[in-house]
């Protein structure tokens, strides 16, 4: 088989559309054929209609692709969903219909209860959604999604702590990157010199329902969310990219701190043994220096730059049972690189076809 | 009685001795006398020695004064203490045993069984450990202490719910300004587009020390620390100014936010009651925006600038009973005005005598 | 005559207008009657429409006012205009039409040959275009207007040198705050840890227009603009408020350095002369120290916070004769402020009638 | 030839020596054979001595290498120098009398008669001075230096120019990344929120000392500085790397900016035509947006991040012919990688010996 699977970018003008293309470079399974964007830019040239604002330039190759709508007809089998959550609803819907398989950072449909919310590592059996979402609705394609940027790094921590010891409590406080908000997202005028204690809905995401449905049990066709009691507060700070997140936990059992430092060292989740290409290895970075994970030093760590999850800082609580540090990078494994990842995980676990399957399976053997 | 009470201040050129020289500037009892330096620069004018970090300008009649050793013999009754917390501990002691009434913000003697570790607002009682020190120690003066930046903001606000509802847990995690760590402190290097979670000490100040003897209750010659478990993480952010804490608490019983609120906006203790003049009025600013406290925008509110502690965000906790923000100035609450409060009460407790407690009455009438 | 001159600020919810409101806070002459905002916000109130972006709160007395649109109508004398200058064109000839003082921070009038654009230290005789607009146009009131930011402080540090030594050249680039942009503004996502070295317009109104009206002299009904070349180069930096500019300067014959400084430092123009209530004493702060002025550290000196222009490390140039450094409050002086200042000396002048020249001279004796 | 040159790094634990170490990871020529650090870390391990302030983490295999002192007996035939210039003067003579090839970064000797002050694209014709250097002062090896970080990018964007149109007059300003002044190097307290407009001696290198003689012609044995005339204000802004400056010059005949662009275009100097492995290809970027280069989106720009020159906005200049900015990374291009390339340049040229220069050919093939 000569050539890549064709993608499509949806939303493709905005910070994490470009951060999809930007990730898709040299990627050795797929090519991007397809990007959209609004109505008042359909059929201009991306080159044109994008300011870009990620480091460096514009992938060259790009800049003369002329901007698509967001429907059928599009000539690629997978599509990546940058769209803001209003915009996204309808047309994901209408993709999966048919036949897409359409790997979505937005949140419209995360709690759709048959559309699965995936983190590769932590909960890969719930693709087993997918037949359940294409029976029940009819659908030729399907959605997957990933959770939003704190969640992501928070769960990818908590999951291997999750299965060996049983988490009951978390409490979590979030300093979180102003890239997280989008471009334009803050203005200056908000967050030079200061921090702003809050981000609309966010607490309420990791409170109530992300980690739950993430660290949660597939039960035929259904997930049983996680019993576990969470306690968020979320900030804005003044940091580029790279959320940090002071957490605190009680198991059902207090762990020791060396047990917790083996769980996550020798977590080794299925992304990592099927050596998918964006898969950071190892997944979680653990840092033994009493002032790490640092955003600005840590966000990039790894084979693949972005997409691992740090921890750091491991030591006794007063309150619960341990507390420790974890950064993410947001934009990166927190949006665009999630969704990455879980459409790398389709094509391996044959969710694309044998064909792609194929493909996978030469260019990245395990 | 015609002229105002004479004060030192010891270190007087580094960044805490600098807010001493600004917010004692028009004080209505207290005139500065003596300024103090290390060794290198006795003897050297205070303009030439001194580089100004505040805003602004040094008061221009300060810049002839010539630096002195601090030591017994120095013309004033009050010494205000901004050395580091090594050189404190000798120094202070000579001087309180000279006879000088030491209002220090070094942390060297704060965990001292025999003395006051005080914020006027929450522990006035515990003055009653000065006639215990003097007799124990055979001193003429006395040491009064004031908590580090983060405690003092987050007792202040835990003070009136710890009276109203006793609290039993308290969650904490800060969010610390740069000028924390003093002039030059922390590297620009450390801290733009960073956050560095980690600062010596600070936690196990807050986990097992100064909560604890705040909230303590006195009997006969001691304190008996309050049963309180705290949890902190305690993080360096890039904000000049304004310690932000996200706490949640957990009291004997679950009291409403009305309560809470009610607490908060009653709290009326004897340093407002005496209206002494560096106390803020009220002394617990209340908002009620869903994204504030923020640092620059609140940490200089109210008629003593630097001096309230504000507090917003109140809401349910799922883990415990309530969370809120707090947030504080920390060198102008958080260490000199602390410092600058403890000796206006000592004043009008009548600590430095009948002629200091009449001045006191007259300059500032409840 | 009991009280004060109503006026009104047109856009008062933006931060300029907000900036309004701040500064007219207990003014002398001047009580705040209206408040206009764009038509979605009419029949709003004020603390409901407006997200106040000033450090501490919106002035309590201020929230319940009912905004109003911006036309004749309007209970006042004079009408602060902090307008977008495409929505400022028609608005304020509508005003002036009408009777109304206008003083205008927008760009919109102020190149038109008959409407004075004014610094009032600088160029207090061009209002002497005041009457020539009203004849030309049939205009009961009028309209005068102040130059742009970094025009305002660029030129205030000129002009004494200016009237000395016949400024020839001037090289100038600047190093403009967020806040010069407004609300939002300036994305976080692109100055946080970077600069922009471009503001759209800013070049040309600095070497093609504003300094060259400004400095120019009245001829009859016009103004002579002065013949300086000046060459500008415009950056917008991560600092929150004050623009800071290097200047390097060429004069008919090259002044002593000591020359300088004392036409700097004997500065007095007709607004100190008349003590205007918001004219900073004295007009141009000049520092001594290697390393200042620093936008954090000066932009809020003088008596008159933000409104003073402050000069520094003037030195020799190996090209031209002289340069120095000047920097001065963008949004105070550089915005609402020079508004303001501006409408105290039409006061002053006479030109809102005697009633009110008469209450000046009351409150402002010289 | 089957090894490495072996080269050690004088000052290995500073932030210089730091980013030594990290470009030389995988270099096709070079391996680190020796680190030198200060008396007091002397026979530590680089891992326990070395504070590391760069992303990521300091290289594993580096980590117990045991810290020399700098003298005579080093394994090693290049050394690197990160020394503070103090410090520099006395070892840097030391080893090259002893044979070894020094590439100094520090200041102490850029201005000696006999020793090459280099930018391998703009004077590699100087490298004629080593042996009038080892001649005169009977040394086996030779010290080459290069200019200060904000020298090094005005010359290179400058170089291509001269050589074109001859430049008369440049009038720059500087905005220097805070990592410029090393680490702990500023302080957050100063550059917060602020800029410093001043740094120590640097003006005085750039309108005295350094572009005169890079850009100098090499006359016997000597070098005739430039006849150019600049003017510098040098500031400190809150960026963590890349210096941007602000740039307007003269020329002998107004260039038209289609030849300016051109001449920037077609420059390939010796540097690139020798295909140095840290050579940037091309030298100079040459962007065309209106507001670019910008230090985040600009500064590790092309295939060797931080080594290329990146100017744009170029534009007429009101009082000289033309105006533009140039930007560079000052710690990798600037500071460390300057002098790597110069000893890429000594090896290529044969000053290493035969052995050396037949190993870069091999691998890097022209």
């Amino acid at each position: 088989m000569g050539s890549k699977i064709k993608v499509g970018i949806l939303g493709a003008t905005g910070a994490v559309g470009q951060r999809f293309v930007q990730l898709l470079q040299g990627h050795p399974w797929f090519e991007i054929s397809v990007l959209t964007a609004s109505q008042r830019n359909v059929g201009r040239r991306y080159g044109e209609a994008c300011k870009w604002v990620l480091r460096g330039d514009m992938p060259a190759h790009l800049r003369d692709v002329v901007l698509e709508e967001a429907r059928p007809g599009m000539d690629c089998q997978i599509v990546f969903s940058a769209l803001p959550s209003g915009a996204a609803r309808e047309v994901e819907q209408e993709l999966a219909a048919a036949g897409y398989a359409v790997c979505s950072n937005a949140s419209a449909h995360r709690y759709d209860d048959d559309i699965p919310l995936l983190i590769p590592e932590v909960n890969p059996e719930h693709l087993a959604l997918i037949p359940v979402q294409q029976a029940r609705r009819g659908w030729k394609g399907f959605i997957t999604t990933n959770p939003n940027c704190s969640t992501t790094h928070l769960v990818s921590a908590l999951h291997p702590l999750h299965q060996a010891f049983g988490i009951r409590k978390v409490f979590v406080v979030t300093m979180q990157a102003v890239s997280g908000a989008g471009y334009p997202g803050v203005s200056s005028m908000d967050i030079l010199d200061n921090i702003v204690p809050y981000i609309p809905n966010e607490e309420e995401k990791i409170e109530q329902r992300e980690p739950h449905k993430l660290l949660g049990r597939l039960d035929g066709e259904r997930i049983q969310p996680a019993e576990i009691v969470i306690s968020a507060h979320c900030n804005r700070v003044p940091v580029r990219n790279g959320h940090l997140e002071a957490v605190s936990v009680e198991c059902k059992q207090r762990p020791s701190l060396e047990a917790i430092r083996e769980a996550w060292q020798e977590y080794r989740p299925l992304a990592q043994q099927l050596n998918l290409p964006s898969a950071p290895q190892p997944p979680i970075v653990v840092r033994s220096e009493p002032d790490r994970p640092q955003p600005r030093m840590d966000r990039m760590l790894g084979q693949v730059p972005g997409m691992a999850t740090v921890v750091g800082r491991l030591r006794e609580d007063p309150l619960f049972h341990f507390k420790f540090l974890v950064l993410g990078h947001n934009t990166v494994r927190g949006a665009a690189g999630g969704s990455l990842l879980n459409a790398e995980l389709l094509v391996a676990q044959g969710y694309l076809g044998a064909e792609a399957a194929a493909l996978a399976r030469v260019a990245s053997p395990v």
